[in-house]
């Protein structure tokens, strides 16, 4: 970093967004450099282990004595802070997926290669599981923090339920991600919000999940999957759907805008600067 | 999205700039453009369903009894974060609207053109009305979503709340927005902010609807219109009032700074770079 | 607006980037402009009504049959996110002091015209009034919106707490305000966050006003004053205080990077460029 | 400032960048320069009072009779926004640090000079311990405030939560800081956030202090180092994790990217402008 006094004119600034433009083209092209894949599945793995860590620790350590000043407030917000701070930190190394939803949402919408799909998977199982062994181990009682269909609600309504909060979440992702990643402001803002606040409402009737591996942790660790597939089938289904909406708000992502919306340009995003 | 490392110099930084100029153009354009108005349609009845699901629905889902946990805290901060989220996901298609109060406030203020306003209300009732009929058969109780005055507190009184309320909402839209879309980081911050958080306190009084088709759904799905008319005049009156507070503040949109304030510049909203 | 698809270069960006340039340029000269003292005045009145209908308001609500769910926490909130939009919304017009003691620290550090101070003031005090009329004349019982030490605390000690406070809001204040104007997102997010989440801990000893003006309304309404003379010293020292610690901060507001500080570029503030 | 309207072309855009430019690099060579250590001290030492006074303050509060009204949710968001809004007012002069783990984790990164560390305890230290006092003095208990593992919580379980949680709080810090300062929207909202609420399901376990200063306040003014040890031990072992993986994630800080990261260039930060 220079100490020098910079001259006026043009030729600082212009050498100075030429920096700019060349990390922003960097970070973009790391993204996509297969030499770096390890660094995105240690991104993936260790986010989802965050994301999973708080989520269903936050229901193992409000099931203790000690954790009875914990509300359903603090609860659902707890998870969807972590995602805000998830993708500011390393939503430009792997997206910041954390979910296999958003992971194939991102594919079938033909922003992310289907090749790279499967080690996504894996990174988001593995940290998942090593989460849930983690609260096992220290708290002991996994199974407190998983994610049921509330006393009277049949697995399909919860199915159900997850399908709406999953179509929500994932129009928010599409339509605020850029190339296949969650990154800058408006992302981590509008994603956590979401996650944290908007399910705030539908937390009591399903557990307010999205997500399959969030779900399947404590389901694996504690070996319990009662009404396990509406944690599969509702994220999927209504991510699925989300895929279609996007498609009629903003049309064909091979043509027209799409450059824009594969990473080039993100109109709304002020950090792609 | 090229991987060639580009050069120091003006030329790329001029490009780039170039395109997201053109982003950014495109974008103003496609929103006058007639042949894509199904996108704003479909965008205003989807962005009004998720408003409308979970403002009523939080009061549904709160009168079950596996939703005693949610607060009234919880309850005025889920619609206003999804009010946030939808601002950042489809802001740029349809200006993210969801309001009578609000679609008619840019009309009279001389944003957005009146031949456009019925198509508008019209997606913002079937969004309303579907999330309505959506909950009750989901839950059953719709009503329990339902926007009224408070015990001991007059229809008259609920409508001057809702007047204030909606007063300081439209106040806050139009001076956030960019040409009758509400777009960008602070548009989305204040506006769900100011929904989710400040009319918490006129919330116990009248339920802080602020918006006629939220109020209408619920009404006309349990048809049960008891002070409805308290719910379409305060908002219409605060908005009103407020389209002339924003002449005071900023004045004539026809003269002077008005280019900037009909979305060619925001002065205050980083993302319309 | 064209819909003209533009050329890729330079020109258009250079283009873009100068209106960009012109509009804040009249944005900064027109809050130096005599000739809309008016417009300035309306937004310090209509911005410090909103303040106060919301900060009593919420104790007001808060103590009728209806509002026994509001919580503190709400209580507290409510007028910090108020804040927030009001900078989003009219930050640019009057710069949103909303308060003497914000007004004062502007004058003595230099950045805000000693004559222009008298009229903020009065603004100020008329906005505090006519929301604790309009609250005394819907709700009959202004004074449950007034600040008061809390049982078993001496006013000296709810003096103490309130400079505290106000020296914290002023350092926010002073540190991310541009040319004596609360404006972008950056001031937005830290000033309505610091009034509604930090003060939390400091209500229950003091009411957490930081303004005298705020606390003159009930006061003056309910015609009493007891340990109002707490709410006009401790804000003015803390704000005092505040200037102090910002010149050890950053140095002579008058030398080095004064033009910086005072309007011209603000550092942290994205929003403006 | 000018108030002539700048003609259509490059020239005034060149020139207001090139301010902008200059103003980011004095900015960064002030941050450099010795003869500012005693700004940066100053800022260290009253960031971290600020901090500590709310963090053990929401405890001490919380402790009186009238002080009954805050939860848990307050007593932790309080020093997550406190935290955010310093970062906004004085991130750009000391980097606010306020706590030993982070100073620590960039000196072991390679971002921040080693001989610049003792200075920085050194001011932390003074802040915690001012704060304290004034609280005893204030109130009285200041022990109220202290962070402790909770009842049938050992000590080494407490270090293991204070290990995870100053972990996930290292690694936003690093991915979001610029050149060993946290700066700019991404880093204020992203550690405020994790401070304040993501944290909050921890809190209940071992106080979610992570940071050995803040915990050495209440215990050094009242004398009690129960289990003191568990909040050095985590938080230092935490943050030395958060540097590996945040070498996995990015890379040697010396090659490649590393001028971007060390402040030139903040991919993810539009503030950087």
């Amino acid at each position: 970093m220079s100490d020098s006094t910079p001259k006026e004119g043009g030729e600082p600034v212009l050498r100075w967004l030429g920096e700019r433009f060349r990390a922003r083209d960097l970070d973009a092209a790391n993204f996509d450099d297969p030499s770096f894949e390890y660094r995105r599945l240690f991104s993936e793995m260790w986010g989802t282990f965050l994301l999973v860590v708080v989520a269903a620790g936050a229901g193992v350590v409000g099931a203790q004595a000690y954790g009875g000043d914990l509300t359903l407030a603090m609860k659902a917000l707890a998870p969807g802070m972590m995602v805000m701070g998830i993708i500011f930190f390393m939503g430009t190394v792997s997206g910041a997926h954390l979910n296999p939803a958003v992971t194939l949402a991102f594919a079938v919408r033909g922003n992310f290669p289907w090749m790279r799909v499967p080690g996504y998977l894996i990174a988001q199982f593995a940290g998942a599981v090593i989460a849930c062994l983690f609260l096992q181990w220290t708290f002991g009682d996994v199974m407190a923090g998983s994610t049921l269909p509330a006393e009277g609600v049949s697995a399909g309504t919860a199915a159900g339920m997850e399908a709406l909060l999953t179509l929500g979440l994932v129009s928010v992702i599409l339509g605020t991600a850029t190339g296949a990643r969650n990154i800058g402001i408006a992302g981590a803002i509008a994603v956590g919000s979401y996650i944290g606040l908007v399910s705030v409402w539908g937390a009591p009737v399903s557990g307010a999940s999205m997500n399959p591996m969030r779900s399947l942790g404590p389901a694996l660790v504690g070996w319990d999957f009662t009404a396990y597939w509406a944690y599969v089938v509702g994220p999927l289904v209504g991510a699925m759907i989300a895929v279609v909406f996007e498609r009629i708000l903003r049309g064909d992502p091979t043509k027209g805008g799409a450059t824009a919306a594969q990473g080039v340009l993100a109109p709304d995003d002020p950090s792609a600067l």
